[in-house]
């Protein structure tokens, strides 16, 4: 079995979001399991461990935002690699207000879906959502995964399905990132102290060597 | 409501084949709605008009070729426009046996499942399948749904979730193919008697004046 076999699926880049009616904001994450799965439903596989899935679970609703190549670079590390739970991801985020959700201004387009069904597996819940609005926003191509990891170079959360640790042999010296998986190679002791992660941006002090 | 949003998702194009019990061969059709949903399970969407569905739940079972970019032409019109009911779609196309399950060998990877979990839409069946064993068959850019559609020039059947008819200005003349639903711009009588449509190679019989 050749996991690399799975890494020829095709996803785009997706932030979810819904809201968080616990702390009167709106929750999100990235995703790159979404498919429309009828002419008028949206299937969505989000982690348990994201925060985002249990106000899904409160809410019923949700909202995608597809973004475009051309994305404010820091959409994905403050939707990607940080929790709801922690900050209020949307706090410093350009946003449009559709049907009561929040959804990213700076993408491509918007679906929103209220939930119709839910389908839990051992790790993860696929949301069944019937699309009740959508639209366009920009004229621009989509960010499929395939163009964040070769082009942008970035990484997946380890809660994403898609997840797969990177490998690093045992010769060289190397760092990982606890929070985003990014692995440093070279001596990290030699970067300076306001070093930060270039995929989450979290300081020197969360990398660990392996 | 702009449904134009829809097609910013992203997706690859896969065949989904499995086993054809009742008349021992192999059945299968085009999909492009599978994604990852968790480490080790995959979900595909399967129209309740594909043959292929019916032949999933008996079987139990299926597998998913990941087309490449340089895909032998017939496979699409083979798979995507024809129905098992009528047809051995495998009987011209070099496969390779995995696990049992015919797999197209012009194929750049390939993942077989069993079939975990389903869900039911009005439409369509979404079928989670725990991933049994999966492998790299060549190495070639996959055939993403946006390069089958702009580089290929190529459309969807119409049991495709992501299925849109193509809009026609009632002021040209034009035919419409009733199995694919290519639209065929001008006069269609001036084409030789054996004109085939250039999606599923059907005969100018099948073209409807619209």
């Amino acid at each position: 079995m050749d996991l690399k076999a799975l890494w020829n699926l095709s996803y785009g880049v997706y932030v979810v979001s819904t809201a968080d009616i616990d702390n009167n904001r709106s929750a999100g994450c990235i995703a790159n399991s979404a498919m429309q799965v009828t002419n008028d439903t949206i299937a969505v596989s989000i982690n348990h461990q994201n925060y985002t899935n249990q106000c899904i679970k409160k809410s019923r609703r949700f909202a995608i935002s597809i973004l475009g190549q051309g994305v404010n670079d820091n959409i994905i590390p403050i939707f990607g690699f940080q929790s709801g739970r922690d900050v209020d991801k949307f706090k410093d985020v350009d946003t449009k207000k559709i049907d009561g959700l929040d959804i990213i201004a700076d993408s491509t387009a918007y679906i929103i879906c209220d939930v119709d069904n839910i389908l839990e597996t051992e790790t993860h819940t696929v949301f069944l959502g019937q699309i009740k609005d959508c639209g366009l926003l920009k004229n621009e191509p989509v960010m499929t995964y395939e163009y964040y990891h070769s082009v942008k170079k970035g990484k997946s959360p380890k809660t994403a399905p898609t997840y797969i640790e990177e490998a690093v042999t045992n010769t060289e010296l190397a760092y990982k990132c606890t929070i985003c998986g990014y692995i440093y190679k070279g001596d990290l002791t030699k970067e300076p102290d306001d070093y930060l992660c270039p995929i989450c941006k979290q300081p020197k002090s969360v990398f660990v060597k392996i």
